[in-house]
């Protein structure tokens, strides 16, 4: 059983919490949030206590889901004080911050793991795991569609680090995982469609980015913060022998039929909904990696070089021009 | 070049007055009806000339459509005349007239071809193709499922031969198309859902068919005078080693998404619109079958079996018993 | 806290005291088995006990997954002990004992509950909200396809009551759950055509019933041991306004496209994949309708009345006669 | 009757000539091609003659499918003959070439209609519809996918202007189509990897383009020149209110279920196939503008624009540069 502490009692923080709770070979150690109202509730509904931040990295493991500027902290403390670690996704929004922490990561000999959840995702492991056995030969074109339900409120925006690194990050992971080469060139464009406050905040609504690697292999990523048919969650890869597509989820397989045609649900609303067996998949593969002492993904190194990416789009956005990696 | 003469200048008529002008093995002889004013027009339009039935039964072929009253009739007149015949399904709603007709065109060794188009419909050949080429190894359940856009008026049900004999006769026809077995049994029920008036006439609008093989296979049909969603026309086999199954068609591949899901076109209207393609291929075999003087079905003896299969469920419904074929 | 003993350590024994151990308002009282080894290693893997028969009548309730000649002489212990009682279908292959047991459950004025799973499947019990909700308007054809991955061994065939006592009835529960009018009339076919154990032991593994409500409404049911694409489970209701139906589920919506076209997955393998979400649903209505006191199906009642349709069922094979009902 | 001279009896004009004689308002006036044996085949097949050039430019109008290099020049010698002029796309290979023919056509005053036949796809042409009518609110994001079956010979790259020239031209025209805004910006990248020979001849064979409008509109295209499913033809808008999409076509609607899943039938196998409707529906449109002297499009500035685009998206790969519009 490995004892798992839980930092942050949020909407993630509850996810994980539970996850922990009902795993059979973990044991949630307890719960530390600031607002300790939230700590001790979600203890509760977990069989589990509130505790302290000092109590949290006595654990065996802790698990970072407060909000992001702590991240970086957290991570070294927990490190110095010899917790394996998960942390939710980014470790920080500067690269160079990111660098520190994971030197103090690396110094201290402790496993870390990233949040980047949607490697998880039942659906798309399955594509990746195909696509690595060759089902399709070698990979041509890879586009990757994201698209949330409703854009954030403007506050979060401010605050976020912007479209690219905060949700498009998840894309940027996705295609490194997949094209399996590093991209050396990335193109942005970006736009404020969805709502007005995000352009004044100075960030977009719409972005689409192009990558390319050094084998010439292309990726094409468009995000948006609005679908009105719920959260759209699509990867599609070309191969030289064929495609390998999955599709978005839905709550039925329940179909009608009428004078308008036939129609089946929408997509699943948001990422509770849709990464809910990711969720789970994810918190078994740490404690498997920790407990049988086994290297794994996605590792900071994935969470740097995602955020790298995203800085690149930032900035492309910015001048208008590619940018060499 | 077959030179073929169609009678009747109605609906279907005017769709195989259309292919024979715009087959590259075969002319349009002229069209005969007794309303020659529905003939010149659509003689008219396919480049051809209004005739009499007597000059109708001077061409290499005649295709008959006229109303079902005729059939019998003018097939056993084109026979005698020597033409190879095409007539629409029914040959007569009287399994002792069909026998008479059939043997008169034996006497007169012309080929007869009866018009079950849906044998043609380019999924539904190809399901069968496949089938009996072994893919899903042997048939075991057949499902056959045939719904019209709307029920017919009053007038029309009355001199129908009620909805086996009218409707169900062609899933009759693929029913013993696919099985490749005649049904030895057979049970039906049914029920005036859709139109009381459908009721007052003493037919049904609704009916479920059983049918079982000697070999034990089994058949289930159903049947609606009505469905929303467009001309519902689906076929199921399930065999030993899989599912062969052929969907509906729509106009376009559109799909839209919203608040209410994923939406795709309504099935294809009716009959003129889905089996557009099978009226062409039908046509193309009977041209190929008299040029080439090689055998070729849905024959004379299929629109009897067929018509068997109708009586017998008719004869099911009346009784409330299975029927012994 | 409803605090449920678990009697039957197998294979769906396990899955109940499972979703028992995580369902946040009950508490696992223990597992009886006479197998005390699996007893024992299914309690220890719940954090549970294994306990006697005795002990398991002393809980509030118990939910009992014994083979099926134990289930009413079980249900009358539970019910004369008070307990709410859970049961697996059936509750006795005999109508008679069947209408015994629940009148002793009558006496005692305890809540019975019996498994039929599937009304709890998220899309089955979507669709029937929908229809129930006037969404298609009045039922008119329903259509039911169950086929099992592979059939059981000729030994489970000689004890299960035959097909469609064991696995028809949970398709009766269904049609008359979605009927919502009684069947009148019951005819049914049924080949041996799987397996030749199947047929020499005096059952069939291919089947296909019609249904007829006294309003006329018509529903159709096919059922197969064998299905090489995974467990099949389909819904198909025609109403006067639409159709509405449900489809199966695959592990992942990976989609692969090449020379042979385009594949998706095949159907979750068995009941406890594709059920998984029932199970679990299944519990919380039973756990919800005890604590909260409301009443709640399916009951005694709902499992006599699918048995009547499966003793209808194998009498209409056995005659070749339609049943009244 | 419109009397209309094909000039050009290969592949397209095939396709074009058996169209004009089939069409109920239009007259074959005859087929011109260098290639005597070619163009008599043709025309005996349809019913016409083998002309000459000059005898072409006597016809009403001209439906100019020869080869690219001598477009420009037919339409100047069809414009000065006054007859209306039908040109398969490109106009020209170069922008200034295409300019001065464009002039010479508005001097003359004839109607010029430009070969992009996917304007007229049934599908892309609902979807357009639809759009333009605000089914999806405003247009967000665009993405269109065209993958041909296999690569052209090295023979045939050279000379066809390169990848963007001859096969994304068509995507260029698409993306004007929908966005109903010009693009001011475009960014492309391109790889050859599906066949070195393409490389080595200075093209590319697989690539990736973004557009970028006034208003922050955004294009996504991608292209190859492989893929083993079939021709891939797709278009997707996400607007303010939804999403809509056009998919690939098949042959037949068979799907086919065992141990590997559910199995339908790949893409329709090229153009010829899948844009058969697009060429008799773009005939008619320009049928009906000529006789009914409606303007109608794409106009030779729909050329013109697309090519420039192509040239910008040439320029952006050889540069590594965004090209400003």
């Amino acid at each position: 059983m490995l004892n798992i502490a839980v930092i942050g009692a949020g909407r993630i923080g509850r996810i994980h919490a539970r996850n922990i709770a009902a795993h059979p070979c973990a044991r949630l150690a307890g719960i530390s949030d600031p607002d300790s109202g939230a700590a001790g509730s979600l203890a509760a509904a977990c069989g589990a206590a509130s505790i302290t931040l000092e109590e949290a990295f006595k654990a065996e493991a802790v698990l970072i889901a407060s909000p992001t500027p702590t991240h970086a902290d957290y991570i070294e403390r927990a490190a110095q004080a010899g917790c394996a670690v998960f942390c939710e996704k980014p470790v920080d929004l500067s690269a160079a911050r990111v660098r520190d922490c994971l030197r103090a990561v690396e110094r201290a000999g402790v496993p870390l793991m990233v949040g980047f959840n949607r490697r998880f995702d039942p659906s798309f492991a399955a594509l990746q795991r195909r696509l690595a056995a060759g089902e399709i030969g070698a990979l041509e074109l890879l586009t990757i569609t994201s698209r949330d339900p409703a854009p954030p409120p403007a506050s979060y925006v401010a605050q976020s680090g912007g479209l690219f690194r905060d949700m498009m990050i998840h894309d940027f992971d996705m295609a490194r995982f997949l094209l399996a080469e590093e991209p050396v060139e990335l193109y942005a464009v970006g736009s404020a469609l969805v709502d007005p406050a995000i352009g004044a905040a100075g960030d977009v609504d719409t972005a689409a980015v192009t990558l390319r690697t050094a084998s010439g292999r292309i990726c094409q990523i468009s995000n948006s913060r609005r679908a009105t048919y719920g959260y759209d969650q699509r990867i599609e890869v070309h191969g030289a022998e064929g495609l390998l597509r999955a599709a978005n989820m839905t709550s039925t397989t329940v179909e009608s039929a009428g004078r308008g045609g036939f129609t089946t649900d929408p997509a699943l609303p948001f990422f509770l909904e849709r990464y809910e067996a990711a969720y789970r998949a994810e918190l078994d593969t740490f404690v498997t990696a920790v407990v049988d002492k086994i290297p794994s993904g996605p590792t900071g190194e994935d969470g740097l070089r995602a955020l790298i990416l995203a800085d690149a789009a930032t900035e492309s956005v910015r001048t208008g021009q590619p940018v060499r990696l």
